[in-house]
């Protein structure tokens, strides 16, 4: 089947549904350009994130939670920031398109629009492997963007969530990566529970948008954890010239972690595997127990998992103060095998 | 060879001469969103086009060429709406990127980048085939940017440079396309300044920035030709609710187009080909001359090629007045073949 790019575009993507109007979206799909305005004393916050097939996701991936996925991890992004979502464009590549992966693919992305308010404002429909090109547009007032630039020494170290599921999804959905390789499912742990938990952990992060927004005055720096706890901490101590001590006992894990993996999988996953789309914050000592509050008003698991320090680099330590060497610090598509 | 992913970005992206400061950029490239701020009283516009190999361009094209290609044919969405560049994200996939392809690709968006004051200030890189998704960001006083939807009866309708160079280009060059198998150069014509011509015309068409910011309080309506001239002067009319004749005899040529070419394959190329990303607009007739003035002013070729009128369609009229039919009235990535 073969349908003009007009014809795809007014029927599964220039609907009411999806490209809904909004303040701040002055003009939508349909033109050269979308028209935004950001409110007075707000900046824009913009992000953009390319989902891969065979590389992000595998060949057959059902085209709804797919769409869920893809949307949803550009929303972390805006959440890192304290942001709050105004729009999205979409740059969608595929070949020979069905009527039925297009519907299915345009609701799971009517599903995260609505839910975070965040129309479909314009893109591009192009023939070639299937590819999903997402830039979210957010706002934020103006100088309270968190950045990983804000660490302070003292400061604790949360993240939201649990961490590892990322990972250890992909070893669950079967899904080929290089941090894969480094997962094995316990032969007897995974249940039919386990592999939906695991299925919906990949394909639907929660974007901590309303944790990120609420206690925004409260936070140093923020980073969402989409290559590793390692390597995303990383970031933050290198751009605020701080160093970090994680507390590995600390980590928090998900009941479907625990019940497929060994301690040191899932450590391993939680600290150099990928795609967990929870943040990392950093808060001064004053400001934790309203963090916490804030959190579980949010509804949001919180945890604190170490300190900020003025050592650079990461020290990791059990519950000995042993500090654990890691390799591998971070998922890097390009890692040289071996390397 | 194979390079981590960051080490990429930090060698031949995230560079003084690519990710420049401006005023209105506040955060580039290092964080999980940009930050931008529009001056007072303008809206931001944003726009993504994707660009995928063996599609769009040639395996084997110049990595330079190709991003001055794919950087150019964005900021062209801009100029359709009378905007200002602000910026642009880069979404890119390759496959076992090598620092020389790297190298002059960074260096030919460096070279729009400069031009046209418009930095990188985000995006991702990802394994896959190679495919470039750009965003756009630009500013546009509040209320004055140009839409398809504003066209009246009465207008004469205008188009930038020439026309049809695009999809003859696509012939001149050998890259395969649904409308290449229309468009055969005379065996004869091409001679070796043709072919650099169509280079040219294929991989840096130039946006048409400067005479649509200029003159944008004279055009009622405007779009960039990216489908061919009835495409999307269709668009015009139908988002505008009018109608449109456009003489055949008075579209612009180029004297490589005129050299390589019969009339009627010419003039097919300019009416249904694709990417030739000239400005079409609509302007009220005691507005022409001083467009016009403002065109010479700004050195750019402006013709007057038809005008609107309240009759549904688009007529195309010859010399004795003759409607001509067109089928194929653009170009479509996903047109069934013979359709």
């Amino acid at each position: 089947m073969s349908q003009p790019e007009f014809e795809i575009i007014a029927r599964y993507f220039n609907q009411a549904s999806l490209g809904f109007s909004k303040a701040g979206v002055d003009l939508g799909i349909g033109d050269d350009c979308a028209l935004l305005t950001a409110p007075p004393g707000q900046q824009i916050t913009i992000s953009m994130d390319l989902l891969n097939q065979s590389v992000h996701f595998p060949v057959d991936a059902d085209p709804a939670l797919l769409a869920i996925r893809a949307l949803s991890v550009n929303l972390s992004d805006l959440a890192a920031m304290g942001s709050v979502p105004l729009c999205f464009t979409l740059g969608l590549s595929l070949n020979n398109p069905d009527s039925a992966w297009l519907q299915a693919f345009s609701s799971g992305l009517t599903k995260i629009a609505t839910r975070y308010n965040c129309p479909l404002v314009g893109g591009d429909l192009c023939k070639g492997p299937l590819s999903i090109a997402i830039q979210v547009q957010g706002t934020v007032p103006e100088g309270e963007a968190l950045t990983r630039a804000g660490a302070r020494i003292g400061d604790a170290i949360y993240v939201t969530g649990t961490l590892g599921d990322g990972a250890i999804a992909l070893a669950s959905l079967g899904i080929e990566s290089e941090s894969m390789q480094k997962i094995s499912l316990c032969a007897t742990g995974q249940t039919e529970q386990c592999r939906q938990y695991f299925k919906a952990a990949f394909y639907a992060p929660v974007p901590r948008l309303e944790i990120a927004q609420q206690a925004r005055h409260l936070i140093n720096s923020a980073i969402d954890i989409s290559d590793g706890l390692l390597g995303d901490l990383g970031h933050i101590i290198e751009c605020s010239g701080v160093g970090a001590e994680v507390h590995t006992y600390q980590l928090p894990y998900s009941d479907a972690a625990q019940c497929c993996t060994t301690e040191q999988e899932r450590q391993h996953a939680a600290l150099t595997g990928g795609d967990d789309y929870e943040l990392c914050l950093t808060i001064a000592p004053e400001n934790c127990a309203s963090f916490e509050r804030l959190a579980e008003l949010a509804d949001t698991r919180v945890t604190r998992i170490g300190a900020i320090t003025d050592s650079p680099g990461i020290l990791c330590l059990d519950q000995h103060s042993k500090n654990l060497i890691m390799q591998d610090q971070s998922y890097s598509h390009f890692k040289a095998k071996g390397a």
